[in-house]
């Protein structure tokens, strides 16, 4: 593995959804290392001197491009595509937002709200929100994927067995991702970098920030995974536990109500004791709180909890 | 709030199921501390001598039983009570089982089988599993509740509005705990302790291990909670974390099976790596690894991920 990239692929090599039939834009070998410029979720759309009336004009079908594809040499259905995540670029601003219909509580939260953020994207100290909100940034990619099996094109919002828009907030520096090959060349991209976002994601946007990032490619054969699966390179949460955690739950027998129930909790506490508004803090939760599962085996209850770092509102 | 308890409650002293109808065993004050002695979650019929053919007998009318009831003066309906987890003494043995029927992957998984763990109380270093094994400890209460509204005898399995078999592994020392009281006095009662867990208790057990825990109760007069709430004392997963995490995942439109599939495949991952078998590995998941729901917006798929945290086998 190696820092300087061999190749650098362009933002404007980006595609919208996935299909198999994309021709690649670059072919590298295994142990290859490949810069891509990546274009923010909005897909250029929105700036950082974006305002709430930019979300009305947004246009759909223009969001979340991914950079790519590119083929790997000798990748084969059955196989693992090694990625590992070697560096960021950050750009210092990002922007965060309710999107009607969009996010675990979009029935209650029906009108757009946009949160623009800047960072300084060399120090990365933590992002400022409202009076006295400080959020710890990690870059990360939200959506890296290879091309699946199944011919024309699909929609890149659901993330997929092969990846895709997986939002898993370690998909940072150091991580080892290995993802299920479905086609000759894998026909991997990648985009919808984040600077920060808590697990769950709850009100369906991070901190989206476009970045530049580096990664590398490796190849384990026939490996035949079910699904992704990653490798963190040490702790990933030190950078929001040092004050422990306010956390809500959900208890009963639905996961995705226990999970709404918990996630309703933490904005109850947050607009009570800090008097921001609602949407704010479902917002702020979306960006560094954690959905976690408890417990799933004391039938028929399970619990549900939401564990918002202390730190981001100390 | 003091470490010294102004009582203590024996180990007899214990109740099976919730019952509003069931008589105190002590009258405190708000402000009080309580020692109380818990006795495993199997009521004593497993022991540090205990063998797989035990587990052929266990009467499961007899499991979960849990010390108390407490009643606290002035509480009434739609208070909160606050509980301070003091402290722990450990016992230094405990035991975890597949319990057939009963756990994430029952399907997966038929057959009875048993670990039992000795841990030293004092140094509480990492127990032994097996050749390699090292499961860092940190005890914590599996059931912790107060009494439910509803009349009749209620379950113990299960958790509540009210709490009971939460199975939080983070109600450990230093975290306060809100419970939403339902009845005059709360009438709380708390067992199940464990020396260690991961999110979701995915087999259906941790390590089940009786010890003696010191509380501290107060009122928060009309908190009107949905569900129980807490805060911890400073970071949870430090214990676990140094070495950073394996992590498989699960994807797809129901939360349930995709943590089912990210356990199964974490499961695999052990039993390749490590020639353990799958019941092995799967009740070392149950006592180290965590459950995370990593986005829950990006529809319709979800991402369940499973974190084992590497340390342990190191």
């Amino acid at each position: 593995m190696c820092n300087n990239p061999n190749h650098t692929i362009h933002r404007h090599h980006c595609h919208h959804g996935w299909d198999n039939a994309n021709a690649p834009v670059l072919r590298i070998a295994p142990g290859e290392t490949v810069e891509f410029e990546t274009v923010d979720s909005s897909g250029g759309q929105l700036s950082a001197s974006s305002t709430l009336a930019d979300m009305a004009t947004l246009d759909f079908s223009k969001v979340n491009p991914v950079t790519g594809p590119v083929f790997i040499d000798g990748a084969e259905p059955g196989d693992a595509l090694k990625v590992t995540l070697v560096s960021f670029k950050p750009s210092g601003w990002g922007w965060t937002a309710n999107i009607p219909g969009f996010g675990l509580l979009a029935d209650q939260f029906k009108d757009p709200a946009l949160h623009i953020w800047k960072y300084d994207p060399v120090g990365m100290a933590p992002a400022l929100y409202g009076p006295g909100g400080r959020v710890p940034l990690k870059p990360f990619t939200g959506t890296i994927g290879v091309a699946p099996a199944e011919g024309g094109l699909h929609s890149v919002v659901p993330p997929r067995r092969v990846g895709g828009n997986l939002d898993i907030r370690d998909m940072t520096v150091g991580t080892e991702l290995y993802l299920p090959v479905e086609v000759a060349g894998a026909l991997f991209s990648v985009g919808d970098t984040h600077a920060a976002q808590g697990d769950g994601e709850v009100c369906g946007t991070a901190i989206e920030s476009p970045m530049d990032v580096t990664l590398s490619f490796d190849l384990v054969k026939g490996a035949n995974l079910c699904f992704p699966r990653f490798r963190t390179a040490g702790p990933v949460t030190r950078h929001l536990d040092a004050e422990g955690y306010e956390v809500t739950t959900g208890v009963g027998p639905d996961l995705m109500e226990g999970a709404r129930a918990a996630v309703s909790g933490m904005i109850d506490l947050l607009t009570a004791r800090h008097g921001m508004s609602a949407v704010d803090a479902y917002m702020l939760c979306s960006v560094c709180g954690d959905l976690r599962i408890s417990e799933i085996v004391d039938m028929p209850n399970w619990v549900v909890s939401f564990y918002f770092p202390r730190v981001v509102l100390s």
